[in-house]
């Protein structure tokens, strides 16, 4: 049995309903994004480990369970959220595979070694840190939306460091970081390898960013056919559908 | 009266046949994607200077001069090509507003001085220079397509060497450079601004990569809702259809 605290509440994380999540308005509920991120990556089925970095209520990871038998360890930062991970990883029953940690993603080396893990994936805070006054005044969405406890920078560092060579990155983020993500990418020898745009819908600009690099990769990218969200009347694509309904 | 040799052909540049262009099967002619370039980059209209690299037969600067007062000044390395581009400037009657220099991108400072141009162009060689025996059995189409003359890093250094601080370089390439292109222009201090990637029809990856980046501009990228060339049935797109044939 599980408790729910405060206004959390228990989701459907896929349409088959054969998985529950603990969510909160005011402390962190997934977006989209998480669901596009374990969707895209490439991951190892049989066995092998994944870390996945700012984890949250560790939908990504419990996502990725569904299609892997591979070890996922997820970091969180903030002890209310990484609580609310624990809870739902008991409710699934997936404790013998999905661990979560509370911890600061720059300080994981004395506990997860470093080219420890085949795949690393992150949905990373998207957005500056503002000035102190510019923050949301809700502090958990402020630390899971804005660079406040780590930059893009430092979390590329840190899937580097816990990648092994030849494993894989994955990563969502805002276009807008593009050339950001790409230099410190270039910068930690992660060679992107495979991108994908997220459009809202046909004739828009994209609104979400989905890369792959390896560690040590060779120079070649591919750049995935766009994935539409909406079609013009606002209903899911078919495409985007069966990504989020499974 | 303008002279053609050997395999040398007319051909009309645009739909409405107010245009024509010296092509040569062996030598050069020009592909759809100098005239996705011409499309995509922003142009001054009324005045302002224009430099193209690798201008070919010219086929970007006498796109430009329909949508442009600027000065255009193209530079081209191969001198029978640079013949055709002063032949079909001569032929279309635009020695006031284009011209063609025969030479190499790399020493045109003494020529053009520094950080004298609105706008670059360039529209490079896509393939890493092969091995001598590798390369096209064709010398003219070899230094076109293949990095013998310049390397996309001599491209990137002489964009930056002449377009002003706060001036626009706009190129296209191959989607699996475009990890080099964002290192290079960083690197160079060309802010990456705008891309549009150019897919074949849906569900296919990009094959080609249009962008544009600003001399000492901020970060922040757009990715441009994607081009399509072909409809299922093999068909111009109306949009394909609509740049190509103006």
């Amino acid at each position: 049995m599980v408790k729910l605290y405060g206004d959390e509440r228990l989701d459907y994380l896929l349409a088959d309903e054969s998985m529950k999540i603990i969510q909160s308005p005011t402390a962190f509920a997934f977006s989209l994004d998480a669901v596009l991120l374990a969707h895209f990556a490439s991951i190892p089925i049989k066995r092998g480990t994944i870390l996945d970095l700012c984890t949250g209520n560790a939908v990504i990871p419990l996502l990725l369970s569904k299609r892997s038998n591979a070890k996922i360890t997820g970091v969180e930062i903030q002890e209310r959220i990484y609580q609310m991970a624990e809870r739902s990883i008991t409710l699934n029953n997936l404790h013998d595979q999905l661990s979560v940690i509370h911890g600061d993603l720059k300080e994981m080396l004395p506990v997860l070694g470093h080219s420890s893990f085949d795949v690393v994936t992150c949905n990373p805070p998207y957005f500056r840190s503002p000035k102190a006054t510019e923050h949301n005044e809700n502090e958990y969405l402020t630390i899971a939306r804005h660079e406040v406890y780590c930059t893009l920078e430092d979390v590329v560092k840190a899937c580097k460091l816990h990648v092994r060579p030849g494993g894989k990155v994955a990563m969502v983020h805002r276009p807008g970081r593009l050339v950001d993500i790409i230099a410190l990418f270039r910068q930690e020898r992660i060679e992107p390898k495979r991108i994908q745009f997220v459009y809202p819908k046909h004739g828009k600009e994209a609104n979400m960013l989905l890369v792959e690099g390896i560690r040590d990769g060779k120079p070649d990218i591919k750049i995935l056919p766009p994935l539409y969200i909406y079609n013009d009347d606002g209903s899911y694509t078919e495409e985007a559908r069966s990504i989020i309904y499974g």
